[in-house]
């Protein structure tokens, strides 16, 4: 089943690719036997994140275009709150990039993030691998950029692009503090606000004491509404994908790959039924314990 | 070295703990070995989570005085951002709960978030159950409420205080959606604000209708910077740890928290420079594949 979906997807087979995705996206068995057995070819993954209603549909819509005005073919995948709750916002970005729905060379996907208050989908790295192998030349992941650590957005994405606003308050400080670390680029947006150039100043300043590597990371500001800003964005972007790498970087981000897929492999083997039953059992003692239990059910 | 410490720990010693808790953040070997020959105290467990800037902190420290005042032991945890920007944040909160940083029935520790965004310390499952093991009545968890899945702030505390502001504005919205899942209780902090009512009778409406097991969580609303309303936070916690919780939702979180140990238990076997060397080579190969190499190391 998995195989003949993946050379229909291969083949371009957009159908395909939806009813794939939503199979990884609920657990379905095969998938990562599949993905063992499939070249899965390298193209550019650019992550788009940062906190909610900086304006990241708003960018993303705007990369697009200027993707397909160069005759890119691109895929898209949105990682939007799973509430019910939400279904209005999610409507809303839907409704902004619609414009890009239709066209025949763009794919746009709508993931949930289950149970998390945000950030990344438990399988959007064998996800964003099954969209690998869809003929696209390049991957867009846009995701809330609250919750999920460094290396899961990094590690996903070749280059990760953080937009923020001009905004004081608490709560844009408290996510940037970690946002700093995971940044290739900055994007400062809705720049025609009225305390943009200090915050500007302020993140340059930030930029440049946070990283002891001695790397300078660009901002580029956006009014991305307007699509001011956007060419700079793109070419920025292709620069930075040009660049080679850090290879102690690469490095680490491939052995957090590589945990989370053999976390994965460990728990598929877990009979659940069987592991609820013991675990059941252990429970009605007096001196259960927790830890004893577990070392005694992974041995 | 655990053992000693542990013993210290159960008869009152604050330095054993301290540095109990400063290796288990640092992953030092021993901890999980010990706590599996530990018996863990069962004992009240309150999480208090948000969005940054409800609150959290000045709720937490009229929860204390309501606690001390009732004669009882509290020891606290939060959970703050890593990130060296945050010092200020930190030390914002310190001081705000300095009054009780000298009470000889408080311990107060901040943990750092590894990496993460907000959320929770990847280890704080194991850290409470070192905190149980002190001899104080009740154990306060305060945390960032976004990025965590409902089942790692839920299956971690007993019950769960969800404090929210009157403010309308998308990101509360996003938060709200999520948090809402986990409430046991919410309070509505500074509801001296303007539009506190509309707020309120909006949470009202939204907890009426996402719920669907029929359970109505109680709403409060407080100012906690002038003590307002806590004591019906206090009480209706303590009506709320005296009913039982739900056999179905216990079950579900004992599955997750025996989940996480496992994937802790499976990784502490790996050796992390085998892994790298293996991986490297891997990755010399022409046709290298991250999941066939997953399934070929695993096995």
């Amino acid at each position: 089943m998995w195989d003949k979906w993946i050379s229909q997807i291969q083949q371009g087979d957009v159908r395909a690719l939806a009813r794939a995705i939503s199979l990884a996206e609920n657990d379905s068995t095969g998938l990562l036997e599949t993905l063992a057995q499939v070249a899965i070819p390298a193209k550019p993954v650019i992550g788009i994140t940062g906190p909610p209603g900086a304006g990241k549909s708003t960018l993303t819509d705007a990369l697009i275009g200027a993707l397909i005005a160069e005759g890119k073919s691109v895929a898209v995948l949105c990682v939007d709150p799973s509430s019910p709750f939400h279904q209005g916002a999610v409507l809303g970005d839907r409704i902004r990039m619609s414009e890009w729905y239709t066209h025949p060379n763009v794919y746009i996907r709508s993931l949930a993030t289950r149970g998390a208050l945000g950030g990344l989908h438990p399988r959007i790295l064998e996800i964003t691998d099954l969209v690998k192998c869809f003929p696209a030349d390049c991957i867009l992941v846009e995701t809330v950029g609250v919750g999920q650590s460094e290396v899961e957005v990094a590690g996903l994405a070749d280059r990760t692009v953080v937009v923020l606003v001009p905004e004081a308050g608490d709560e844009i400080q408290t996510m940037k503090a970690g946002l700093l670390e995971i940044a290739d680029l900055f994007v400062v947006n809705k720049s025609d606000r009225p305390d943009a150039a200090r915050f500007q100043s302020h993140l340059e300043r930030m930029v440049r004491e946070d990283r002891t590597d001695g790397i300078t990371i660009p901002i580029i500001s956006t009014v991305a509404t307007e699509k001011k800003g956007i060419e700079e964005v793109v070419t920025t972007l292709k620069e930075l994908l040009r660049s080679p790498g850090q290879q102690e970087r690469e490095d680490l981000l491939m052995m957090e790959k590589a945990k989370h897929l053999l976390r994965e492999h460990w728990l598929r083997k877990l009979d659940a039924g069987k592991m609820k039953a013991s675990l059941r059992e252990a429970m009605q003692s007096e001196n259960f314990n927790l830890y004893a239990w577990v070392s005694r059910y992974a041995d």
